[in-house]
């Protein structure tokens, strides 16, 4: 056998403890399976904490990176303390220093992917992320390697376990967001800051790099589109429900050949949609490919282990290639002429929600509205709400976004409506 | 760039004649993607047919599959001829003139990878085989690289598009067996003899080759406890419905540790399970790894294209490794020490429907069988039939094939019970 590769791990949180954990522990399937041995050299990590199950004499801590990043025995450098600083400045001293790197920091990636690989190819050396995105799904992996003969058309994605959580308690218990928010952070599903999970934005730094690697092009995080859960009420998943809908948090890429749709928001998915039955903390990513046809990849999105066995799977393979002396054609990115189709352009069925008082014309004067927008109507339902009030249930077909936003506003304005309670964008 | 790859391809059937319009069509994209280009040099089979959108100028046409064998300039070999002979020999040949080897041939790959791999490994050259099983969804390469990090202890497979269709259908439309078949071989997605897959043979090869892989083992083919839908009723499906269960054509491979089960035989499958809404011809793979715990990945089992994405994610893997002049450690399977479990040792609910006479004591009778031989109830529900005749359907919990047989032969002779009518394992 080869001789061994040498491991720096930078950070020691819950994703290093499980590498550290699978390399202890799964030693000898690794070292059969990558060709030579793998070993833990080094652990940098500002506030070590001895965790249960790991032997901690095996390895050197350090409190200073440089100590990897500098060490001409460690072949592959492993990056686990997220954020863009300092984990930027580590990763690019350590490709300079001609190391292979894996990460899984979605942030970094998703904001400076484009400057790092080019970094990496000059160097000869690889930048490995399967981890940054969807935990234990090995997605990045199948769309650069065993799917590589394909062009996709879509990507839709169920890439947060947490607003998956929510939203499949809120579906089961009927119990609104709030309340299942405020248990999921009591539980540690949830932080105490929920904005990053709640509001989409975890999900836009995952939809960035799956859309770069699916589309050919690296895209700027800034210009997708997002809405978060915090609106979804338990009415509006109860009235889903009774048409044969759930309501799943999506990250979303359509490619249209010269323009891209990137949005993370909230979708009514017919239940027998493959990703309509991804429940609790879980993820799966779907694809439409050129030649493969529909392919869906189900799995943990997140967790010490699942997480943890992303990077070693990551670092098996730098291991096979690490006679090669080059960067893997797996990172290969284009740069496919694209632009983002603003959101105005979009085409979708809608589902609305509107609160109206409860008299004679109401419905006429809302479908006028539509109607002068070209929006067509495919269902309304109305329930009476008592006290002269009732409650609009609108489905829509196919229609442009600025058309459909043109005619809530025109029907916002009515005198009769007194609240647009729901605006969801539906998906075949 | 580096210098072009050149392919020879054997068989221009189906498959084969994806593989040339991925080749003609997608060549730049798989070119960045492998780093070199991907050229098809020559094509042998006995009965070429021109195929609509395929350019035939751009390739030799040969009868002789030894032009390709014997021609130094031809890099990888694609098999496409399927069957054991002459096959075999032609890949034997191909690895001993050190080409690297790509089959879509699941029963040689089952009957015979043991040799085939050591044969490659001798002669430093890659044999892969992702079109093998289950057409467009890249499992072999997800278990051999990106989840290599993990050993599994569960694979439950939905691999046989046939049968998937089958059994969606009598779900979906209240038919019967032999009317879908009928119309499944009408359509062309049942051959005219249909034994291959309604009785589980295609699916045993692709479980012995998707096992060997997870249980890190050779197994053999024969071993492999088999049984087919064909007895399987609309009758079975509406109760199966009735409790929120669905029935699968499964592939089922579980690791003890020291012992394997595997067989091949349909499942009364919970309606949440993940794999219960794989639904037509498409198929689905279902494992549980140490490390990443449950993951699913789902996809087209078969057909032109979805299949060559399959052959041509290999072609790329080996192109972007075909200097390092040695076989992949991707390759690198071991013979873990373990033997198959018996059937009779299997543990497993069950769903059984008896016809019996409708007339006080027979459910006594039945109840005391299963005391006898251990096996506890969970369920038990009777329909009249009417004419003194009744239906009993139970489930059990769980309990040892054996012992679970035992009581069944013991209630198949008792003068009150005219039939055992159906006996289906169930899983949680």
């Amino acid at each position: 056998m080869a001789k061994p590769v040498h491991i720096g791990l930078i950070g020691f949180g819950t994703i290093g403890t499980g590498v550290a954990r699978i390399l202890q522990n799964d030693g000898d399937t690794l070292a059969r399976r990558a060709g030579r041995p793998l070993t833990l050299k080094t652990v940098a990590e500002l506030k070590f904490l001895a965790k249960e199950g790991i032997d901690a004499t095996r390895f050197t801590v350090t409190k200073d990176a440089t100590d990897i990043i500098s060490d001409p025995e460690i072949d592959i450098v492993i990056e686990l303390i997220g954020g863009v600083q300092p984990a930027r400045s580590f990763i690019e001293g350590a490709l300079r220093n001609k190391k292979h790197v894996i990460t899984a920091n979605k942030e970094l990636i998703a904001k400076h992917g484009r400057e790092l690989f080019a970094l990496a190819r000059e160097n000869n050396v690889n930048l490995n992320f399967e981890a940054s995105t969807c935990g234990g799904i090995p997605i990045i992996n199948a769309m650069t390697s065993a799917l590589c003969a394909n062009s996709f058309s879509v990507l839709y994605g169920i890439v947060n376990g947490t607003t998956n959580y929510i939203l499949t308690r809120m579906q089961k218990e009927h119990v609104s967001f709030a309340d299942v928010l405020k248990d999921a952070q009591r539980l540690g599903y949830a932080e105490a800051d929920p904005s990053s999970d709640v509001d989409g934005h975890d999900i836009a730094y995952k939809l960035c790099i799956l859309a770069s690697i699916a589309f050919n092009h690296f895209f700027d995080i800034n210009e997708i589109h997002r809405e978060g859960i915090s609106r979804i009420s338990h009415r509006d998943i109860e009235i889903a429900t009774s048409y044969g809908y759930v309501i799943k948090m999506l990250a979303i890429g359509v490619n249209h050949g010269d323009t891209v749709e990137l949005r993370v928001h909230p979708v009514m998915l017919p239940a027998a949609h493959p990703l309509a039955s991804v429940n609790g903390a879980f993820n799966a990513v779907f694809v439409e490919g050129s030649n493969v046809g529909q392919s869906m990849f189900y799995g943990r999105g997140a967790g010490e282990l699942p997480t943890a066995s992303a990077v070693m799977g990551d670092a098996v393979e730098i291991a096979r290639r690490l006679d090669a002396g080059r960067t893997s054609e797996a990172l290969n990115f284009g740069s496919a002429p694209c632009r983002l189709m603003p959101m105005d352009d979009i085409v979708s069925m809608y589902y609305l929600r509107f609160a109206v008082d409860d008299r004679p014309g109401v419905l006429a004067q809302i479908s006028r509205a539509f109607g002068d927008n070209d929006v067509s109507i495919k269902l309304v339902k109305q329930d009476d709400l008592g006290n002269r009030r009732a409650e609009l249930n609108i489905m829509t077909h196919e229609v442009r976004e600025s058309k459909l936003q043109a005619a809530v506003r025109e029907i916002a304005a009515l005198p009769t409506v007194n609240e647009v309670c729901s605006l969801i964008r539906m998906s075949s």
